[in-house]
């Protein structure tokens, strides 16, 4: 098989200079350019996307993968992560991978090859054949609002975020606290988060209170999935007097429930959700808030600092805060 | 000057092959980019963007320019339009234009230029000077959830929308309506939509009742700007029994407000909105519903019809319905 070094000594240049002409960068004059593609015609040489990639030819582009675009929290993410990689001059294309067969595809073709610097990854798990695909790309890869093993990432302390919003409801003396969790539907098998389940598990433990499994439900994410997962719990012999939701949305739905059943928040029944969804203060929704377009920030300048060859490996994990509104307030026994 | 067909001729090929050559389209068989490149080099050629787009080489990448994107309405028209380009292998890249000096800039550098092969702009008026830059780029423009005078768009009929919402109220016999009106503090200038306050007047006209001007109420658009207003028509000697708002995310404000001075919705006021914002649902709003996915993927096929020589310069409307949640009833006197 022909080899780039055969190419580069036909043409009279150096490795770099044939891998660069091949791979179209743009500081190769032209007659240069000519010669290399000249003698890689002659001796029939193919130009592999691996040369073209060593060559460093760079694309000006950054890839954004998100599962989702019109849902505030990657919209949110993507606003932070544009505003920064616009300011370097740098392109932003979006690849939306809503559904399982869309991901699937993705990871199969990666579309993004040798059209993008680097692949910022959204709110999205990724699975290890998915990684080694990722791998295979030959570019920066960076996690934003999510954590990940095997590349940087700017993410939450899901944990912790759902301890504060457990711990918030135990403070004001619920003892049976529900608890939504939420399953997106376009990433099956994942769990939003199996940290904010493992928080609700870890409290309970640390305050001493055995964990009634009937008061855990899954659902698919999303309002609908809230309000019929609280109807659930409302069917309970002894419901709830708090829920635990595993984000404001899903929250929002439950409160859809207990207002439909006549039932009032905080009064009968609290409500504590995840996010800061920018309704959630117009709800009176009590939420562990999260910087989500601060994340996107930050993994926007990861990818600066990878382009300019800083050695960036470790996580960056953003602080959560309780913001009590109208939505808790301590169980009825207890007034 | 040296021109396109001097080199053409030297590298004895037609003027199209030597455009497309020059422009580093993929579809020249390396040889003969050879020919042409070092024809150009002899001659000193040099290459203008014109004419490199003028070759019709094309990008496969459209650019699209929002002026936000974590709001649900443009990431919903975002993920249509998305959805119908991938489909067809094209890339899209993301222009973000914030605020008046991101516009003022996108618009005098152009980024996109030479970038793309088509503009989609969401949901964002554009000037007349805009527009003549716009037309600088010599790509393909179309709008995506608003009117455009020089370009084909899609969009709503924005005063019949706005009819629905306000005849409703009328029909449950309100006489008193007020009416929030939402500017974008991203857009200064712009109403959000000229097209649903007329809808106001047009409708009061219509019915025989004389608009009382200190139930219009003007603010920037969203929840904190709606829970201003409805403060603002509460303050009136004789408040409104219904309110009318431009969009759902103002009503849940407004509704915040009702619901903090203790009073129900619809009992003492009705509330509507337009959009059909997914927690419009969650929130018993009644509103009207536009479908704005659709309005993506519309788009999206008029990029395509563009890109393959048809000639496409009409708008599409899309039509909007009435939706009847919770919110909206008859005012209380005539109970």
């Amino acid at each position: 098989m022909v080899k780039l070094a055969d190419v580069a000594r036909l043409a009279g240049v150096s490795m770099a200079t044939a891998s660069r002409a091949l791979s179209d960068h743009p500081h190769v004059a032209p007659a240069t350019r000519a010669r290399v593609l000249a003698a890689a015609e002659r001796l029939s040489y193919v130009i592999s996307p691996e040369a073209s990639r060593l060559a460093g030819g760079s694309t000006g582009r950054i890839a954004v993968v998100t599962p989702h675009i019109s849902r505030w929290f990657f919209g949110a993410l993507l606003e932070g992560l544009e505003a920064v990689l616009r300011e370097a001059d740098l392109d932003v294309l979006i690849y939306h991978v809503g559904d399982a067969a869309d991901r699937s595809a993705f990871f199969q073709r990666l579309p993004a090859r040798r059209k993008a610097d680097a692949v910022v990854v959204l709110g999205m798990p990724v699975a290890e054949p998915e990684r080694d695909r990722l791998g295979l790309m030959g570019v920066h890869i960076v996690a934003a609002g999510g954590q990940a093993e095997s590349f940087p990432f700017v993410a939450i302390d899901d944990l912790a975020a759902g301890r504060q919003a457990v711990g918030h409801l135990l403070y004001l003396g619920h003892r049976r606290i529900g608890m939504i969790a939420a399953v997106d539907p376009a990433q099956p098998g994942w769990p939003v988060s199996p940290g904010r389940t493992r928080a609700y598990h870890e409290a309970h433990a640390d305050a001493g209170i055995p964990v009634d499994p009937r008061l855990i439900v899954e659902i698919p994410w999303g309002g609908n999935g809230g309000a019929g997962a609280m109807a659930e719990l409302l069917s309970l012999r002894e419901p709830p007097t708090a829920v635990y939701a595993h984000s404001d949305e899903v929250a929002l739905g439950a409160m859809r429930t207990l207002r439909r059943a006549g039932l009032r928040v905080p009064q009968d029944v609290s409500v504590v959700g995840i996010d800061d969804h920018p309704l959630a203060g117009l709800t009176d929704l009590t939420t562990v808030a999260q910087p989500v377009r601060e994340q996107g920030t930050r993994a926007g300048q990861m990818v600066l600092a990878l382009l300019g060859g800083e050695n960036v490996t470790d996580g960056v994990i953003v602080p959560t805060r309780l913001v009590v509104r109208g939505s808790t307030g301590p169980p009825r026994e207890s007034r």
